[in-house]
């Protein structure tokens, strides 16, 4: 009757068993081992919807490959030339290194990614290429979307929009954009491509807006405006929009009021470092919130590992979230809120959703999002793909 | 010869061997198996000095007790009377509770602790015997030193400064404060109390300022003063600093060079949800900087793990460091910088000092800041206290 069941798994404070059929959650209730042809004692564990990392960066991570000393200086022009020279020197292979970082997000629970990929006229679509290699290849373990992320500028580097083009018409997900103001220098010219692009594709559009204060708030105005103009509301994600970790109480919220009519998304990852966006503000005015890891031990930083869980945890921290309700929230924008901005069908705890889901040791969800234990069990459409801490998948 | 020796560690990117005799450094250098009574291998471990907890809460953390739900309201006051009222609802026992986090800490590296423990009206010196009969439980082990902390007050709380008297009497090291301004409502009583029982005493003195902006540089320059006027340079240290957070430049740029002249140290966590001291410009002002893990799992908040070397990471990511030397700087802080705070004897890398070490996976320092594995061993003075991410001393 089930092709899988899960026993003793505790969903919201009580003790259940999950039983799984044709990829789907199939009935939720004690005692449903019975029907069973295989079954997974959870143990008392926690049972989480699958973890949304639904912002990285797959192209360009250096796991496993040989150290490479970080001494770039700390402006993010001077970052974005510093890789794109090294990506050569070092030999960094897209689809070798997007496969590692999968791998490494299976076994922390990830079951859909979505990941920005350098679009720019030195390397061309060998990123893209690479991930959706990489795509492919773990199709049947993790949902991977694709962003054509024009990380060097689009104006500033003619043939960029047409390999930005060419990308969407591959196979693409989403068009990316980033800082309209400063990379590019021409916020309508930037923003009007990005826009035509997702109209003419017909794909949503998901834009890296690190500028700060007034001008990312300017940014800001004009993305609505657009998203508006163009009937994009709920197909639009502004990532990291530090515009809104800007000290000035009333004019964040009118703008948070804004983007929630405007039917815009946002992405946070939480950094310690600089300003972001009020989290429950964010939520309470009725934004969709996702989060990710970001770009993770790469020419950038050296830091990160991957783990949504531990997302949940530095989102929480980072908005001075301590009572158990707030934390809950802050994991729901690392499951719930990604599936939202992914549009991820069929998502969730209820009978008939995919059985895309985690199991993890702790006796509530805010104790396993602090204490962050191997994952027991990750299951992808009701196939384990990683037990105790290690993906049944492997990288190159 | 040696009574042990620590082969192919890796030290300044080398590889060598570390000999330990008389619970000291004898010997550093290639080939030293042959003297030797044991031999650890160190498979090409990192050495690192053993981490420095130097601000911690040992005596109220919740580790294995019953889950706690937290729902205190966000201003620090109610913070401090919802734990005082919970510590009698739940029994926490400070003696079986402090056990417990130092078996954590010396699991992961750490050497040494400087603890905060609660003097108040309420529970008397119970906090402080609990610690006390810790510290002496594990005095083989590790070194904690104990801060005579007003957590509630003292001017507002009659009897409290009797009762830090009889705690600095009993063997308590450090005098303690907190926010001279916003807790006790009147700076001047509260550090001339704190001076007072420190010259009295003879020990020195570490105050919570967690003021912001304005008011915590006026905190500031009434620690100042008193620390010139009693001759106390080199023996004081402001925890937290959020003053110096602040975004004036100029401002916090005079002040730090203050600090630096009267000899105060600082101690940041790195918190991600408030303005901190500017790591790098205090170090360059020629500031001691110590970290610590604060308070963990407690009435406060859910997170903490006790491990400083992570907290080296927090560091450095809260502050925007990616350079590789920019993070060992970090590393430095969790490390030397506790040290010099707590005027540790003998400590370092050097042959002669004490050889209290850890021994972590990495190709180098950052990677193991960063990657995180458990410690491979750790050692106090020679001896060795955890393996493999297990301490070989148990909690009650």
């Amino acid at each position: 009757m089930f092709d899988l069941v899960l026993s003793n798994v505790c969903l919201n404070g009580a003790l259940t068993d999950i039983g799984i059929a044709g990829g789907r959650i199939a009935a939720i209730g004690p005692g449903l081992e019975a029907g069973a042809a295989t079954v997974e004692d959870g143990a008392g564990c926690q049972l989480l919807p699958g973890l949304i990392e639904a912002h990285t960066h797959l192209d360009k991570n250096l796991l496993e490959m040989d150290w490479v000393e970080n001494v770039v200086a700390s402006d993010i022009k001077a970052k974005i030339d510093n890789e794109r020279h090294l990506k050569g020197v070092t030999g960094l292979d897209p689809a070798r290194q997007s496969a590692r970082q999968v791998v490494m997000s299976i076994a922390k629970g990830s079951t859909a990614i979505r990941s920005h990929v350098d679009i720019d006229t030195q390397y061309g679509l060998a990123g893209f290429e690479g991930v959706a290699a990489t795509r492919q290849r773990y199709a049947d373990a993790i949902d991977i979307e694709i962003v054509a992320f024009p990380q060097s500028g689009m104006l500033v580097r003619p043939g960029t929009i047409e390999l930005m083009d060419e990308a969407l018409r591959q196979g693409a997900d989403v068009v990316g954009g980033i800082d309209p103001c400063s990379m590019d220098r021409d916020p309508k010219g930037h923003l009007d491509v990005v826009f035509e692009l997702a109209t003419k594709h017909g794909k949503p559009i998901d834009i890296h807006v690190h500028e700060p204060h007034e001008l990312g708030m300017f940014t800001f105005e004009m993305i609505i405006e657009r998203t508006r103009a163009h009937g994009l509301g709920g197909n639009v994600t502004v990532s990291h929009a530090f515009a809104l970790g800007a000290n000035d109480y009333l004019a964040v919220a009118k703008l948070l009021e804004r983007i929630a009519e405007a039917g815009i998304a946002l992405m946070s990852t939480g950094p310690s470092m600089v300003p972001v966006p009020p989290l429950l503000r964010a939520l309470d005015a009725g934004i969709t919130v996702c989060s990710g890891t970001d770009g993770m031990r790469d020419f950038w930083n050296p830091y990160g590992n991957a783990d949504m869980l531990e997302r949940a945890r530095i989102l929480a921290e980072r908005n001075n979230l301590s009572r158990d309700a707030e934390v809950e929230r802050a994991l729901e924008v690392c499951t719930y809120g990604g599936a939202r901005v992914m549009k991820l069908a069929d998502y969730g705890l209820e009978v008939g959703n995919y059985a895309d889901l985690v199991l993890v040791a702790g006796r509530n969800p805010v104790e396993a999002i602090v204490t962050l234990p191997p994952r027991k069990l990750v299951l992808k459409r009701g196939r384990v793909v990683a037990r105790d801490g290690v993906a049944l998948v492997e990288a190159a």
